[in-house]
């Protein structure tokens, strides 16, 4: 039984209980309500205990089938004798959601030769189970294919020969041969019990977990000073951002934008007639969610974005913001889907105290929700339909979890290879839940977490335990809206170490453009605010200029490529740094040589050295092992001894190292 | 949504999407499966997540509803801002299955009194809140009856009157008095949202949790040597053993036992003329499980047992053993109930190479399930309308769970008092799941553990967790099957030992009749099998014996009744006992002076003593503390002081003491 009520279902209801205990299956996100999540190539594994009254051998099995597969197919479970529990995993082929479940059944086999073995072991008659064995022999020779039919009907003969002495049957039978296989691959079973729910997992293409991501806003892009840019002019951005090693180039919202109430340069109540707004106030008379904001060009000039950036192996990921300015042409298309105050004006976005007047939310539950959710869904495909594959969506947990899990589900049925990234800068449970309900990675708290302790205290929460099933961290050190303190006052050193965190804490991390260029003015001391936020004002820079972090960008992002160990997020591991101010972290590779060793001074002042402790396991040495590392950013190496090595960074020169096996020393 | 494929339900299906998540109920049973048990007079706790999107506040309730009650009842949640999370409780008031729930939605009063005291700590522009919370007082008034109508009107214009300041109406919409209440209490509630699914709480008399069993077989109580006793002869045992203390006197099978295959003394394959065989082999010429064994009596002198009993405030439980012996009359009648081997012989018991061939097990899986499973629902109904209320259930792990789950709701639907101890000698999971699916009581590897360390890791395993929701443990420290061999090497100390052991860590215990005579004798040394085994013929007894435990029983019963730390199982805490051979734990009250501690010394040889480690903030005393503990085994008084105290036990002498304040000392 799986249902609630089982006991009706027992006795004259038609509904047959279930003959096995399949419980407790293992991965799974709140019991199974939501999917897990892999990339494609990654085994699904699947854990689960299975009980039957009794001591007969039982048998188990996966079933799963892929989007769109009429049929089940099938992958075997192998039992642990320890601990009492099935394993097995199956292979996803290709992107979307996978089905899968558990059945069990009775061997019947194997428990007739376990018995049989037992009373031979045990010198107890053997005649009833040489008659049981023959029985079953007959029973899957009648199921059998001609061929087959006649080789097992021979072997029931044999064992029912009442002249032969039965321990030579016994043994014959007993023979670790083809024959028990052959018998159990035909053999009806009557018993095989499917679990009564099925599990998801969603299977994403490689860039969910791994990507490098850079945030740029085209109107910023043109070379001419004080001009708006366009999106031809971001297309030419790209080839330098493609060498820096980025995958994905993140434009926040690029629709019109409104007038009424439009906001001016730091969030002034007012705008000029120059000021730009804020992108995120999306339409006007332009048009909404699928136009394109004049300013910045044409949709025809959009597609040709798109192209370039494949040209250069780039795709190019949008803002997804579900609310509209009071310029919106829905608001008059639609005025039914808009939250009205009690005297019938439109209600503006807040968080009180305060109020965002550029902003009007949508009321999802309207009367006339279906077709508000559908309007949202084909927004969304009108872009998919332009070539985006990746959406960042802006304040999602002021939407419903409702409207996201639906969305998500429907446009990834269609286009499995659609990315979702949640800006969950909200309550914990809150962020866990957008995860779970499907969002393909999530921002975290990492902005937040900038000494040692917090640091590993956050990875090892995100990294152990559930999350690893279903939340994917993306760790980018500032945002438009948030420049944390630690930047503020840290100058280029603090930059180069919230990066170097970030790309090798995270397989997936990304910049807002101008961090590489150091900027950290806040708006007022302590605040998180930029000053002369591009949120508000153009923000065109020289990204050659001095103290830039292209030479950082380039390194890590290339590093990143050419080492697994960078690309997922469950291997890393902290050791003594033996220094509060550094940090000192594995992540584990596949084998010793591909394990690296990083080391980080979270202090942006002063220099720091350290004995640091040398996981000397995972780089399978032993206590006296010599060694070299190789510094991969550096190119220097080093003559490790045993369980000790000592750094010193000054970050004048250098934040961090990262560290390799350069040549495997004394065996362990 | 709580269903999977929600993003069907979402648009266009007619099924509206959850507004709330409303996620990890607790405390739970595999995720809901599962009921969790109480016992009446226990409040059921639940606490849950509820998100929404945005920032209104919330509310929540639980809604509850008990056997047979049409409408839902509620209790409130409390949210706690550390955790996030929401608490409460309910209490249930009648004995059954008691079903419930949480329930979510919007607290509109409070999310706009909060965003109005916003406003004013922020000197804003009060206005639009005033205007918006006069709509809300309308909104509540419209729906309130006549005289309350008016009183929430008169706010709702002193609220809107554009005359007075703007601050004056919004310090009297948020002053601290009954209107709040009285508004949300008639302000129509839109999005209240109910949980998907349903929980369960098993509610149960006092005597699940709490109890102690008496378990003899009324064949061996005759005063006469050598005779077959009677169940009238049983009866006359009542009295004594109701002087004992105890509360439950469970009979291994009272019906008729077959003569084919009859084992006979210590399991011999052939019985003598004059053998009485296994009552376990149960059915012959004179009837089946509804009928007695002529050789103990009547229906009638059952009832009279029964009667007798509740005399003296014990109440009988009896054996329940889905199985029949070759003569059982179903044999005839139901042929097709039982499993018969490929030659259509009727196939024994058996647990490879061991078979028992005065048991034949019935094929719960025939085709005529259906009359199968109600004939033994009817069994159990049969023995509850002759007053049993407890049902001790040998070997459920082999018959099928779904059997067990279904006649356990069956049966306690009609009769919520009737409880069901599993003998679940087997594995972990299995153990666990019969204990899952609705068994009251569970037996369990006590008796396998006999060391310090043994009992600390399974007491702390069995009450921690998620076992103290579901799982009554039922300590005997030996049953008919089982003689460990601690007591076979341990003489008359061990006895009291491990006596002193079952009593005090669980509320359910109880002992196997001749267990207070000391009877340790095995059938093979090292076996664990007694010697002329009640199984299979008659012991009697002369139960004032030399070196009886009388005493012991009487003073531990006792002491259980009086001391309600002794009641539960999830009080238990273990301290440090200085010697590897004490074992020293607390059974913590709810106030100090009702929190007991127990020594006991495992080893029944040699006498042991120590300085205890005293856990003074469980008796809310001080580091430097004087105070005085009782004895109350022996009366004894000892003077204690500060975090050690000196124990030392002789096992000619005393095996353990059981401590409690006798005055407190120095204030904490």
């Amino acid at each position: 039984m799986g249902v609630k009520g089982s006991e009706d279902a027992a006795v004259g209801s038609g509904s047959e209980p279930a003959r096995f205990v399949i419980a407790n299956l293992a991965p799974t996100v709140d019991a199974g309500r939501h999917p897990i999540k892999r990339v494609l190539g990654d085994p699904c594994p699947v854990t689960a205990d299975i009980l039957r009254d009794g001591h007969d051998v039982l048998a188990g099995r996966i079933a799963f089938r892929g989007p769109g597969d009429a049929a089940w197919r099938y992958a075997p479970l192998a039992y642990d004798y320890d601990t009492d529990r099935w394993h097995g995993s199956f292979l996803p082929d290709r992107l979307g959601r996978w089905t899968y479940t558990i059945e069990a059944w009775t061997d019947r086999v194997a428990t007739w030769r376990r018995a049989l073995a037992a009373r031979v072991d045990a010198g107890r008659d053997l005649e009833a189970d040489l008659r049981e064995g023959a029985a079953l022999l007959h029973a899957a020779a009648r199921h059998a294919p001609a061929a087959v039919s006649a080789t097992i009907e021979r072997a029931a003969a044999a064992l029912g020969r009442a002249d032969a002495a039965p321990a030579a049957r016994a043994a014959t039978a007993l023979r670790a041969d083809a024959l028990p296989e052959l018998v159990a691959r035909h053999l009806p079973v009557p018993d095989r019990t499917r679990h009564v729910d099925d599990l998801v997992v969603i299977v994403d293409r490689e860039r969910a977990r791994f990507a490098a991501w850079y945030e740029l806003f085209p109107r910023s892009s043109s070379p001419v000073p004080g001009r708006h840019g366009t999106l031809r002019d971001a297309a030419e951005r790209l080839p330098a951002i493609a060498a820096l090693g980025f995958d994905v180039v993140y434009l926040p919202p690029v629709h019109p934008i409104g007038r009424t109430h439009r906001k001016g340069p730091n969030g002034a109540p007012t705008a000029g007639p120059d000021d730009p707004g804020s992108p995120w106030a999306i339409g006007g008379s332009a048009g909404g969610h699928t136009a394109i904001e004049p300013a910045l060009g044409t949709l025809a000039d959009f597609d040709h974005l798109v192209a370039v950036a494949a040209r250069h192996g780039l795709e190019i990921a949008l803002d997804f913001a579900p609310h509209c300015s009071p310029d919106h042409p829905w608001i008059r298309e639609h005025p039914d889907w808009f939250v009205r105050r009690a005297d019938g004006s439109l209600k503006c976005a807040e968080n009180p105290p305060y109020t965002f007047e550029d902003i009007v939310p949508v009321d999802f539950w309207c009367a006339d929700r279906a077709a508000l959710w559908t309007a949202w869904r084909d927004v969304v495909l009108f872009w998919v339909a332009h070539g985006v594959r990746a959406f960042r969506v802006d304040n999602p947990h002021t939407k419903p979890f409702a409207f996201w899990e639906w969305l998500i589900a429907e446009v990834t049925r269609a286009h499995p290879d659609v990315l979702f990234l949640a800006e969950a800068f909200t309550r914990p449970k809150t962020l866990r839940a957008l995860a779970a309900l499907g969002f393909s990675q999530s921002y975290t708290y990492f902005i937040w977490r900038t000494t040692a302790a917090e640091l590993r205290a956050y990875l090892t929460d995100l990294t152990r335990g559930e999350f690893a099933e279903f939340l994917r961290p993306a760790f980018f050190p500032t945002t438009p809206d948030v420049l944390h303190a630690y930047l503020q006052t840290g100058g280029r050193a603090a930059f180069r170490v919230r990066l170097l965190l970030a790309a090798t804490l995270s397989p997936l991390y990304g910049i807002y453009s101008g961090y590489e260029l150091c900027e950290g003015i806040p708006l007022r001391p302590g605040g998180e605010e930029y000053l002369d936020s591009e949120k508000f004002q153009l923000r065109q820079r020289d990204y050659d200029a001095a103290g830039n972090l292209n030479d950082d960008l380039r390194a890590l992002n290339g590093l990143r490529r050419r080492h697994r160990a960078l690309q997922r997020v469950d291997n890393v591991a902290f050791h003594d740094a033996g220094a509060e101010q550094l940090l000192w972290y594995s992540k584990r590779g596949d084998a010793p040589e591909e394990t690296l060793l990083v080391v980080v001074n979270l202090d942006p002042h002063q220099t720091r050295e350290s004995m640091v402790e040398v996981p000397l396991d995972l780089l399978g040495l032993g206590e006296d092992a010599t060694f070299e590392v190789e510094d991969l950013l550096s190119g220097e190496r080093y003559a490790w001894r045993g369980r000790r090595a000592y750094v010193r960074l000054d970050p004048a020169d250098r934040v961090g190292q990262i560290f390799r096996l350069h040549a495997p020393g004394a065996p362990a």
